[in-house]
């Protein structure tokens, strides 16, 4: 079942890699069917050089394993907790790519300094808060989804607008309307993180970049009156 | 038509990726034809793996579409901009290279350090200031060129001895007597931004390198006694 | 004899320049052999390129060689005094790998700032002393051991909940069960000092994780409760 | 002639593109036949992915081209200069290589931090001083050498047991008893610059490793009582 999306959610799975997102096993991208309500997701901790689209494992938003021969990864209660709150996200990628990790280590969310970030995000890269020690203790992965939610909901935040979120002491979450979307946004977090980072280092006092840069790149590409691309 | 110029621009194109200086389709490349005054530039938004020379767009210094499937990149005013200005610029250059974007982001102009930087531009690499909140709601990337056009001015700049620029919160221009010499120009202001970057964390009380350092490297290469090279 | 671990050694070695952890032949593997009681390590400065399973050198733990055309890495008696200590230790790897080798020339523990050193260590990265003057002029390859013994020891560390250490103005061991594992680890503690370092240029009054996220990550992956991965 | 030193020169100068220590052509090898007394050098300005051994230049140490039909770097008075001082060196490298430069560019000596710089330079890999107005207007590359020959000899330095050197604003040049070595030593100095830079980073108070440990590295690789490599 769903053949066409397991190849999807495995070529975006196998862009991290390539891209340079991950080391090892260290990150999952899903794909969700909008049809049937289930979601496609990479097996827990498979090497990434085995791995072929028929491993993909088929949930449902309950968590039920609806195919598949392999466990789905272990950050799957995140991805479900975001697939059920925001129905316009068709596909999410966990990584800890180094550059926006060190952010999330840091505890800090990314100012938006310029129009790479503009682009794709209409404001700062947000970093969720740190779990408590009972949100940890208990359902820790989908705690990890409801603090996400918490992050963007207390300050109204729409999620196609800021697709990716930084988790603090952990590492990246990305989203968009399909898991390629969702790939394409984890690479731009890296590369807007990686920016972020010298542009501090070459001017401590640097400010963020005025609203009118962030206004005119964004809805260049995004919205009603976007003309960018073709 | 201008199936050669055509080919060089796709060329130079595809340079882009190859040297590291963008991610997925953040740049573009145009070169002129200085008989007939039209120039050829990449297509907006087309994927880097997909483009082939025939994709190109000719374009006239009015903007208008001589010949081309697609739009141009809209970053095209910016390059019309420059090519109206300085007729002896045959190639230009975009790109968001990581290093050099972070001096942007930074609104720093790129001092001149040492005799890498002093082979290629006559002094620091300026940054252009921000467009005011009216330049950027007007013609946005018209304007773009027009502030990097004002920078050369105010400072009576010889733009072929400062082949390159900075757009503050943006990005990088680079330019040269053609194509190809404007993506090696783009290569050079990536590399010496890194270079500057790692300098000032060595010593942050560095001082930019001496004017003779300077004019010996750039006239070594440049002018009527240049001997450097074959 | 011990063909299979061998070739097994010997793919672990070829991993250290294909993983970027070191540059020429600045590092080595050894792999151990629980029956025999001896263990197989790389020789002595021969070129990676060069290098075939059949040059692994065959060693017992009181230093002698038991089979092989070359001498063994100069780092040997190193490995010996962890072998013998630590019984549960099946491999061991040496580099500079740059990251993490500026850490121990730093002369600093890599804190415990996220969850992919949560995954692989219960806590920071130790940066084991600086040898005295006696201690380098005696044997200081096997004193090299007996510090990090010592660095494990007075602060009553499990080597496998620890598995990885510094040596100050030095560089990186790491271990494992086998030679891979101990690979596998010196990746990590590379790309976790790299990450450090970042976090801690981000924010520089950073805190390491809570204790809480340490606990999770490391018990989710390390135990008798694990549940991450297949 | 000379035709197995050109294609070693030839080997040498291919190396540095490989091992990411030039951009395009920013950098040069020679190497010495010390029965000739010639040397052999890659020719000025011609692009690495055109050359071959037989664009190779043989020049005696007077500055005349034996052989060749290129012009020679126009490096090479500074190699002639070093070649001329130092009987011993029968390789030389000049490159921009960026976290080496970047050391040049700040004005600032490597200081010794570990291992890794101790296995082949015993003590900090110095900086030479800026060259003076009159110097750089006159003969500017053989001042170059001048300056570096003074470094060595103020401080009494033996070239071999600090094969390189920074040159203030500049760059690096390397040598060693043939070009492949040399070679290997601007390897070095990249490699060992991007770590001090990092320590630096990492611990702003760090202190240079002891004498004990410089002495220890050193002398296991060099000298009378090398043991270190086969």
């Amino acid at each position: 079942m769903l053949e066409e999306l397991k190849q999807a959610v495995y070529e975006a799975n196998m862009e991290l890699p390539k891209r340079k997102l991950i080391t090892y096993t260290w990150g999952n991208v899903s794909g969700r069917d909008f049809e049937k309500g289930y979601f496609v997701i990479k097996p827990s901790g498979v090497d990434y050089n085995k791995l072929t689209p028929d491993d993909m494992v088929v949930m449902d938003l309950e968590g039920n394993r609806i195919e598949g021969k392999y466990k789905p990864s272990s950050d799957t209660p995140t991805h479900i907790e975001l697939y059920k709150k925001y129905p316009e996200i068709g596909g999410i990628v966990h990584t800890h790519s180094p550059q926006a990790t060190a952010w999330a280590q840091a505890g800090r969310d990314i100012p938006l300094y310029g129009t790479t970030h503009a682009d794709y995000f209409y404001g700062p890269i947000p970093c969720a808060r740190s779990l408590t020690e009972e949100e940890i203790q208990g359902e820790y992965e989908a705690n990890t989804g409801k603090v996400i939610i918490e992050t963007f909901t207390k300050d109204d935040k729409n999620p196609m607008y800021t697709p990716g979120v930084l988790c603090c002491n952990h590492g990246v979450f990305t989203w968009g309307k399909d898991a390629a979307e969702a790939v394409h946004n984890a690479v731009v977090v890296e590369e807007v993180a990686r920016m972020a980072t010298l542009t501090e280092l070459i001017n401590p006092q640097v400010k963020p970049a005025p609203d009118s840069i962030r206004d005119k790149h964004f809805y260049r590409k995004h919205g009603a009156n976007a003309y960018y691309g073709q």
